[in-house]
């Protein structure tokens, strides 16, 4: 490798939670520079990195170790949950960026993650520009929670869609075959905060293969009728399969998860929407139950990843860095979906980074059925075409062949950050 | 297809809670038997299928659908939770199996489960020989708690083995990436009510790829030594990786999942020693933690399953129809290992069903280090082996083929059990 642009370096960097796609984003903008002859630093821990001048050295990284990027999953260079928001309030923040920044000539500023650090990408921009120094902030998408505007979809969302799906499906089957003597209920809870796309992908399942009744954030849990939903269907097909957000909120707009799990000494429960569920299930039904609470696995579980999903991480990763070197600035990547020969496709496209901080785009009304448990035809021509393709890692003796950075750091040149 | 042998007809059932792979076996007896003009009537819901003479005719499936069974999870023909157990109070049920079987012209007993199910087949031999009715029976292993003896292992258990490997994998690359400003802590609940092969193979993961902890029900829970190690742990790479067997149990017997787990109505808490973990870690460390609890997941994930495990299973459905129709009687059919080539392989062996009845196989003690939380090399050295190969099954439209049986069921010639 020549890295021939020796004035003009571009920092990269991972935020919020990691996902099983984000690394192939950090491959395409890799990739993308060592054409152009760019060098990229990556931000250890995220944007922790870049204040404490904690900087991997991404040149010197092998072909291989680039390419596994795209294959393993979570955050390679290490995330972080580590808000930049207030200009005033973090002002020594934003300021020593620009400081590390300029001692080792990085002129692009490349930031992967969700709404917020769309935000710290925008005022990072804003920063700059105060301070007079030339810097090209690009935002890539990366949510498995889908809740980015501007965008056909967030990288992460599809795979842990299609996880979701699957092991929804996998489930009912087990459920189904065992109900006649057994378990007759089975609780799935998925992540999902504040928007229901994670369980609604649960509803791509065919009719007879997956969950009967979801339970969206988006609307407010019901007692009376789910309990009468689950029970027609224990009637009708003799078991009942759900998928639950961890989201899901009472009628007062209490978390479910909250509302009354208190244990033996008054202590709240820690999380768990799933194991709610079952008491109800126990309480007013008496019916065998089996619960899974999936958290991490399905948000890691790059071994059952979407082809579209990782695909397009790369691609926007590859797009951004181009972006960046055309000096677009206060810009996040985009995909826009579109149609070729009859088959669906994604065209990178930009979209203000002004425009989609802090927003959160929720599941639309028409996505869900009129009874509040399932998804809508229109819900699944959005969805469907995400999870299509398997992208497998490749495997070393039964196990994914994984990849973990044994990071370069750069020499430090900025005095400690205190 | 030709159906020559029309008075040797057999009966198959699966019982007992479902794997990724019992319809792999199920598709072994089946082929094998087509090849052989032996009709197949498979038990629906199991065994109680067969007492009320809800037989489903396997000779109306397509090709096509004895061939998706190889990759289709769950119990295709319905599984049950029946005991059938002792000869003298049970005699009814047991009287009432042989006539069923008389009026089907049913010669050969193929049943698929784990130790109580290979202890009905025993006993169906002995009621059978008492009642002077020729009845060959054969028991094919089937048990994701690996916990059988006499064969080198039992179908089912290899996927999940895998399936928990990668799991733990990912969540744990998950973690490592997060762990430096959010989450400390992992831990991932899996099955294994009394013995700890399963989690076990979570120390199937190359160093720095999985989980530092596992808790075994065969070693009872020391509060203090864990929760030092967790500190150790998160002290020394920064996070901490746990996996932890269902059947875990505190120094006095009990199960962890029960004790102090009550509710704010002093109910017992439904299940779950991953929360119970997590409070623990959360009153004596104070360390973020997330929390994941596998469940029917682990056991239907047919996606990931192992092409070994795969391949046997179909291997001793087939080498049970053939045994049975060598006249030999009261045998479970058993995987030996061997090598070949510098390979490992499985041969197909036969053990006494009187002898692998009611027994369980625990984790050996020198599978388990010395501290309590990992595996020996000699555990690898057996583990390794059965989680070798993928056997993806097909897609349809970004979700696998899988296939639900539209039963077929025989006109009934009996009147009705009661």
């Amino acid at each position: 490798m020549v890295y021939s642009n020796r004035d003009n370096n571009a920092f990269y960097a991972q935020s919020g939670g990691v996902t099983p796609v984000i690394n192939a984003s950090a491959a395409g903008v890799i990739m993308a520079a060592r054409q152009k002859g760019i060098k990229v630093y990556a931000g250890a821990d995220g944007i922790i990195g870049a204040l404490h001048e904690q900087l991997i050295d991404t040149t010197k990284m092998s072909e291989q170790e680039v390419a596994a990027l795209r294959y393993t999953p979570a955050g390679a260079f290490g995330s972080c949950r580590f808000k930049l928001t207030d200009m005033q309030k973090q002002a020594k923040e934003y300021r020593r960026l620009i400081e590390v920044f300029k001692a080792h000539k990085i002129r692009y500023f490349l930031y992967n993650g969700g709404g917020d650090s769309q935000d710290t990408a925008h005022k990072v921009s804003q920063i700059a520009q105060e301070m007079a120094y030339p810097l090209v902030c690009v935002g890539i998408p990366k949510t498995i929670d889908n809740d980015l505007y501007a965008t056909d979809f967030s990288p992460g969302f599809p795979s842990v869609a299609k996880y979701v799906a699957i092991s929804s499906m996998e489930a009912t089957l087990d459920l189904a075959s065992m109900c006649s003597s057994s378990t007759k209920v089975f609780i799935l809870e998925v992540m999902g905060r504040h928007t229901g796309w994670i369980a609604a992908a649960a509803g791509l399942t065919p009719v007879g293969f997956g969950a009967q009744i979801i339970l969206f954030p988006e609307v407010a849990f019901n007692q009376e009728h789910f309990l009468a939903r689950v029970k027609e269907c224990v009637k009708n097909y003799g078991y009942c399969s759900i998928v639950v957000s961890e989201g899901v909120r009472d009628t007062s707009g209490q978390f479910l998860s909250a509302s009354g799990n208190k244990d033996a000494f008054g202590h709240q429960q820690l999380g768990g929407v799933a194991p709610y569920i079952a008491r109800l299930i126990q309480e007013k039904l008496k019916l065998k139950h089996h619960w899974a609470v999936s958290d991490y696995l399905q948000r890691s579980a790059r071994h059952i990843a979407s082809k579209v999903d990782v695909e397009q991480a790369y691609a926007l990763g590859k797009f951004a860095l181009k972006v960046a070197l055309k000096g677009i600035n206060g810009k996040m990547v985009t995909l826009e979906r579109s149609k070729k020969n009859n088959k669906i496709i994604w065209e990178t496209g930009l979209a203000e980074l002004a425009q989609v901080a802090n927003q959160e785009k929720h599941l639309p009304a028409d996505y869900i059925a009129a009874n509040g448990f399932e998804i809508t035809e229109k819900a699944k021509k959005y969805l469907l075409p995400l999870i299509q393709g398997e992208a497998y890692p490749p495997y070393h003796q039964g196990l994914p062949a994984y990849f973990r950075l044994n990071a370069k750091f750069l020499k430090k040149k900025c005095t400690d950050f205190v």
